[in-house]
């Protein structure tokens, strides 16, 4: 009976046995387990078993660590920290009910380079992985599953966890069966080189491998990822949009890169969005990306004819942009491929392409390391995601952010970071809507100065200078006035304003 | 006349007219140029030209930018820094002369991940490289170079540089012939993967490939390498090696590790050296090497029969191993290699290979992140070299420090650092001689609490738990008091001592 229902999603007879409840899956879940999921930005995450958990766990309450490709969606780890059934989360989230509970000290997270999370997974550093609960569009007749709009760490959590449940999303298309690329270099000591030297490269499998031995569960769902949020772009983000075209201009001039760049990496929010949707008016064309998510951008890009080739390991978009990518996927199929994330974001691969990266700064300071997790280094609010990895390794690392926030008694700029999570060794350009400071090839002293010239607001550009001009007396290759060097911050709490001069 | 003097070192009989002196040579590089040169750790660096640069700079002043391996040897940079010959400075240094001038600002330094190098220079980021000057130890037929003691940089110099100074050391046996692989994974858009798996895969060429009619000047030279400083290992430094050692016999014992563990980098010193030493004694065998420097300790272990193969970009070791080395070439081929820092330090390598990599850190905080370059927050010690090309992308990232330093008026274990180069995601175990905290799996808060029990010295212990109690009492993901998280600085630069408990 049931496999009839699903014969063209399950073409291996014998699991369709397995299909239970959502809340009859969740129960294997138990205290203390190791969790696996998949899901990256949001897409292709858990839908029913995990929010049905949450559900359980109020009645009968149970902790696990749970680890997943990147956020999730649905609010699902909002429903799984209120339930107080997160012990230990990694490796990043965006959900504010979470952040609380992290923040108040009630659930441990580890804020992780996402190219990572396989390692830990791999070097079993929380023991065996107990269960995994995968998102899948088909079982194939090897047994072996269909990702559906990510893939995440699913192939690793497939091939680690002792037990898998996969929730098999009829709202996904059959059609998304070759859109992945699932490679893994292996194990130590026998890894082996990642054989990608363009975008395009496919080197892998369609499909996720798997014992179907270890298949426990198998749950019928019918929804759609959590939508990404899009916001228009602003005078800030435009600003910002204009100021890197301008300096991909001017490098094309002197010759350092050519009409199509590099590939390019973006992470996710409204400034990316707003420069990546800045190329499609631009002289530029015949670009790639080597990504993490692929955004409504991505899409407008290559429907421009701007993009030819974009490589990643979610899809994160608005739910008009999914109905016409669903609706086009023979096309799109040529044009796109999502890989694992130890792929997408693998520390040599972007070294050896070339990446361009992108990424959103909270707060950088007048040396170039940046901040991108901890406000006020303290309080976590989503995660250093991948940025790290791109950033690291990009053959140019920039970052961009808003010269103010918080109407303008935050400045994006101070003298010093309150946390580190790219230090000046791997930032070369910082852009603010107020101007773009190219720090290739300056020592720190240059550096600052052309911080303070170019990105700062002006509202703090003279309170910025005057510290520099300070710390300057005191000398060092990296000049500070170390017992004030947070005084902004501590303003910021003491009477709501960095301003102060 | 010139060649036969020569002619077991130069195979291309017209480059002999091109021998000239080092003064002669040096006056080949003129104000503004960039300069290019042989030379990491102090091994295989210029000995002729750059101090005889240094002399003319007294009378004729000029101001290059010279880049390098690492460091260089012979109080080179100290004579150029004091003979204001020096613009910019990169990528690392060791000279306390220069260090001066860097932080009273007279000289420009960019302290550079040393794998990252060759990227500026290929990307012109400082446009032309004007002359390179490149120890060898011969010229063959074909023109190009078999190097000595070192690679660093010289292969992608060779290419980039307009103009070519080889320093022809007789001092260097010509049996170093066979000792290197120079292997480059190419230029953008064109790179390839780099096919090593294992530490002892050669995959290049034993020579520097050049363009003889680029070779401006032979200089002859007959001079040694700045001999390594050694120490002996100390009670701090024995205590650290045995915690080191325990924590590895019981990654064994849980299956995590197997006893030839996994290829090891060890970071120069003190401290490196009597962990490195620390292994003879031990259980480990056919330990393997993937690793920027071969120091005394490296050849102890293959002597011991501890270590089957060694892969470094330079041999940098006392004058009694030199010697023993260099009379046992034949021998030692089959046991190590050199090769550029572009392939010793590639972050796919280190993370494709699994490298257990140990560093020095200047400073830890509770939370994992390391300094390991700027005294106090403002004074560059020598820069962080390629610590964090293998902290951030191996399969173990080890940090190690005395607990105390200045006669214990210093704690090396803090509330915060003043200046992050490893950040709290790539720092996975700190060992002190009070013992070692494993910070794998853990959250901040958890890492914090482990520094505190294991690390830290007794005379900072409460101090630092007073800090973290407080701290707690805020909240956030990373709790701080961010008004006094120098204050432990603060009291060192006012009072002479961190300890104000």
């Amino acid at each position: 009976m049931l496999i009839k229902m699903y014969n063209d999603r399950i073409h291996r007879p014998e699991l369709a046995s397995k299909i239970i409840t959502d809340f009859e899956a969740a129960a294997l879940i138990k205290d203390g387990m190791v969790v696996g999921t998949s899901g990256f930005t949001k897409s292709g995450d858990s839908k029913a078993v995990l929010p049905a958990l949450a559900e359980m766990a109020k009645e009968n309450p149970l902790k696990i660590t749970l680890i997943s490709g990147a956020s999730l969606g649905n609010n699902t780890d909002g429903k799984l920290a209120d339930a107080g059934a997160l012990h230990m989360r990694m490796p990043f989230q965006v959900d504010p009910v979470l952040r609380k509970h992290i923040n108040n000290g009630n659930i441990y997270f580890i804020d992780q380079h996402l190219s990572e999370t396989s390692e830990v997974v791999k070097a079993d550093t929380f023991g065996d992985m107990d269960i995994a609960i995968i998102e899948a569009c088909q079982i194939l007749s090897d047994g072996s599953i269909v990702p559906t709009t990510s893939i995440g760490n699913s192939a690793v959590f497939a091939e680690k966890a002792k037990k898998i449940i996969i929730e098999l999303n009829l709202a996904m298309p059959i059609a998304l069966h070759g859109i992945h690329d699932i490679f893994s270099a292996g194990v130590y000591p026998k890894r082996v080189p990642i054989p990608i030297v363009i975008p395009d490269n496919k080197i892998g499998r369609t499909s996720i491998e798997l014992d179907p031995a270890k298949i426990v569960a198998i749950v019928i769902t019918d929804q759609h990822d959590s939508p990404a949020d899009i916001a228009e772009p602003d005078e800030a983000t435009t600003n910002i949009s204009n100021h890197l075209l301008e300096f991909f201009n001017n490098e094309v001039k002197c010759g350092r890169l050519k009409e199509n760049l590099m590939p390019l990496q973006a992470g996710i929010g409204k400034v990316a969005n707003s420069v990546l949707r800045g190329f499609i008016n631009s002289k530029f064309s015949n670009l790639t990306m080597f990504s993490e998510v692929l955004q409504d951008s991505t899409f407008d890009l290559i429907d421009a004819g701007k993009m030819n080739y974009a490589s990643g390991s979610s899809i994160t978009v608005s739910a008009k942009y999914r109905e016409m990518i669903f609706n086009n996927l023979e096309y799109y199929k040529h044009k796109i491929v999502l890989r694992p994330q130890e792929i997408s974001n693998s520390v040599g691969l972007i070294r050896r392409l070339g990446v361009i990266s992108i990424n959103t700064a909270l707060e950088c300071d007048i040396y170039g390391n940046v901040n991108s997790t901890h406000v006020s280094g303290t309080h976590m609010m989503n995660g250093i995601g991948g940025s790290e990895d791109f950033a690291r390794n990009s053959y140019m690392s920039i970052f961009v952010t808003s010269s103010i926030a918080k109407g303008g008694s935050v400045s994006s700029i101070v003298p010093m970071v309150t946390h580190v999570d790219h230090t000046e060794h791997d930032v070369d350009v910082i852009v603010t809507d107020k101007g773009l400071a190219d720090l290739r090839g300056l020592s720190p002293r240059q550096r600052a100065q052309v911080v303070i010239d170019n990105c700062v607001h002006e509202d703090y550009k003279a309170q910025l200078q005057d510290y520099f001009d300070r710390a300057l007396l005191r000398g060092g290759h990296t000049p500070h006035l170390i017992e004030e060097a947070f005084k902004w911050h501590a303003n910021l709490a003491e009477k709501g304003t960095m301003k102060f001069m």
